[in-house]
Parts: structure tokens; C-alpha cells; sequence
């Protein structure tokens, strides 16, 4: 538990990880200001009011949705390029070189890079990222060496009295884990959205998904939210 | 020399350094594929048309621009808020530890994480960027450990087949360097625009244009473009 009351930007994107990001960050005794993206993605909709949603029921008073087109512009992933299918039950074959096709080129890398730049203009002090290289590893921006390495990056290329720190703390947590942290943390699940489809309900067979729903099995818990084929 | 052609992304902002970049990227015997930011900057009509006709004078084929509106919301420099002047004589000033008011926040992590996912996406080896240390030092994000730094983001967060290569030419360049090389090449100089003013002639008082005529100065060299105080 820190002393004083510091700024913590928070990326939100609405998922169940960032969502146990911004539990984390006011149990670490920040402030929470929250960040979203709007990059094209199939479920921007979903998405977005997942991210108010969530800031809404933790009181975040400072919030920034950002579009940013050039994702979707640049392509070459499912999620961002509608002729490119999002997989099915492709969970398993994810292996560390093996990138997914929902794998946006170096999108954490143009993420953070906004974080930082709000950060050093609102004067915060840590970035929470809810990255997990444990149980999905495919995405090569989700590692423990390449936010090591981003962190470089922002001691180099920002103002010398700025200190941000990227806070990676599901870094090594897998989604069984996530599920029992949030349980713990009441964390309201039922406003999360995890899936790479654009529907009503969740797919329940997407890459996410299938995650999401092994980590609920793993934790004997019922996922809050309603998908289509249960 | 290289021997076999391949892709450079050449960041192309449409002033002299981006422009002598493209000159040298094309040297080095690569395909050059020009990216463009517009982000609110107050000379974006300039720039643009300069990017254009730069592009043009190189028969550049793939072009890409993109519209990055999150670096005028979020602010905090004098070239995307209105709100703030942009500094007349105040190169001077500007030392290691006085970063001046036009610094647009990290804004060159967000320009190279742009080209490293385009470059991701169309199979780039290079990208060309003209940053130089030397003379106007007080933008962090314009060090070559900076780039060291984010050199080290690519290896660690890109996939493992990609083998993109950050390229600073200018890094250790002044001006003056910067002006007989750029004649040495013939750069068409006359398309280029450097100035921090959005008006139809150079203002000749910003530390951009200030910049610009000691180089033409010291190299000995009139310059093409036209200045209001000349």
C-alpha cells in the first residue's frame, strides 16, 4: 500500500484482465484515470461500453477514449480486417511461434506509447497493463521482456522529471487465477466482454472465449455473462 | 550497397531532415514506402503537401497517411494547443535539461510504433527516421539511446520472423550537415517545410526556422524556401 494519492493510468479495454487491472490500481492506492481505444476492432461497441461501465462503477473521473484508425488502415489482423476470419478452437495451437491472426502488429506498443504521452501531460506516475504471457503466449507484445524493454523506452524518450512506470501485474497470472483474483476482488464480471465476435452473447468458441471460459471452469465458477452456445 | 532490393519505411514529416532520409534510404538501394502523420499539428496543411510532393519527386509507390487525433486531445505542446505560443527566439535556451514548449509528448514512440506495425504488415526491413541530437538537443524522444531503447521494443515485441531496423542517418548531423548533404544529393529543398507557424511563408522566428537558416548559413547556401523576414 503506498502513502500518497498518485495518478495510475489504467488501460481499460473492457476485458476481464484490464477490468482486474483497475480493481488492482485502487487497491494500490491510485488514482485511477482509465484509457481506451477505439482501433476498428469488430467489437468496438461492446467494447466501449464495457469501458464505461467499468469507470463508471469505480468512480474514474478522468477518461480518455481515443480513436485511432491507422490499426485498422495498416491491417493484417482478424480483429481489425473483416476479410481476415477470427479462428475457431485455435487456442491450442498457440504456441510461442505460432502468432494467432487476431494478433494486431505491435498494438501494445502504439498503446502504451498514447498511455505515455497522456501520462506525462496528466502527470501520472504508473501505467496498468493487463497483460498475461502465461496461458495465451502467441501475441509477441504480450511478454514480460518486451514491457522490460518499453520501460527503457519511457526512461529514455520522456521528460527527465517524469517516473511512469508500465505495472504489468497479471503478468504471470493465468486465467484461472484472473477469475479467482476478480472473484476476490468483486470485481463485476457480468460488465466485461472478452469476445472477438461482434454479437449479442459471446461466441464461446472464439481463441478468447475458450480462455475465458477455461479459466471460469478451472475456478469452479459460473462466468456472470451469457454466451451462445451454452 | 545493398544487393538485393527491400522495403524502408522513410518517416516523412515533409521537412529538410525527413526529406534527405528519403534520399538516403533510396541510396541505400531500398524500395521506399513513405508514411505520413497528420496529428493536429498546426502546419498540417503544410507538411502534407510537402509529404506529397516529396513522395512524388521519388516516385514513391506505397504511401501511407495516417490521422492521429489522441496527440492534439491529449496536448501539452505548443505545435498541437492553440492555447500555447510557439517560442520565438528561443533556441538558445534549449539545453539537455530545458525541454522546450513545442515537445509534442513522446510523440516519437507513437510515429515509430505506427511504422513498426505497418511494417509488420507490408514485410518493411528499415525504418528511416531524421532525428538528429546534435543541435536541438531538448527533445528526449530524439537521442540515439532512445532509439537504442526502442530498437530493443522491435526485437522483444514483433513477431519472430520480422527483422525490421530502425535507421537514424542524421543522428549525429548538424544543420549545417544536414543542408551540404541534402545539396550533395540534390533533395529537392524547394518542397521541403520546417516551419512551427502555419502561415503561407516561413516565419523565420520559431526555433525550426531558426534552425534551418544557421544551417543554410554555416553551409554557405541560400535557402529555396521563401521566409516573411527575409
Amino acid at each position: 500500500m503506498r502513502d500518497e494519492k498518485s495518478t495510475a493510468i489504467v488501460l481499460l479495454s473492457g476485458g476481464m484482465d484490464s477490468a482486474l487491472c483497475l480493481a488492482l490500481a485502487v487497491k494500490d492506492n491510485y488514482i485511477p484515470a482509465t484509457l481506451h481505444l477505439n482501433y476498428g476492432q469488430r467489437t468496438q461497441k461492446k467494447e466501449l461500453q464495457a469501458f464505461e461501465k467499468l469507470s463508471n462503477y469505480y468512480n474514474v473521473k478522468e477518461r480518455l477514449v481515443v480513436d485511432v484508425n491507422h490499426l485498422s488502415q495498416i491491417g493484417g489482423s482478424s480483429l481489425t480486417d473483416s476479410k481476415i476470419n477470427v479462428a475457431e478452437n485455435a487456442i491450442e495451437e498457440s504456441t510461442i511461434n505460432n502468432v494467432p491472426n487476431s494478433y494486431v502488429p505491435f498494438r501494445n506498443a502504439n498503446i502504451l506509447a498514447i498511455a505515455v504521452s497522456w501520462a506525462e501531460v496528466i502527470n501520472a506516475k504508473a501505467i496498468y497493463i493487463g497483460a498475461s504471457q502465461v496461458d495465451f503466449s502467441g501475441y509477441p507484445d504480450c511478454k514480460a521482456e518486451f514491457f522490460d524493454a518499453f520501460q527503457n523506452v519511457i526512461n529514455t524518450g520522456t521528460k527527465p522529471e517524469t517516473n511512469i512506470n508500465i505495472i504489468t501485474p497479471l503478468i504471470n497470472l493465468t486465467k484461472t487465477d484472473i477469475v479467482r483474483d476478480s472473484l476476490k476482488l468483486n470485481v463485476p464480471i457480468e460488465y466485461t466482454w472478452s469476445c472477438y465476435q461482434n454479437d449479442d452473447e459471446a461466441c464461446g468458441v472464439c481463441d478468447s472465449c475458450l480462455l475465458r471460459l477455461k479459466g471460469f471452469k478451472e475456478a469452479e465458477f459460473q462466468d456472470k455473462i451469457k454466451y451462445k452456445s451454452s
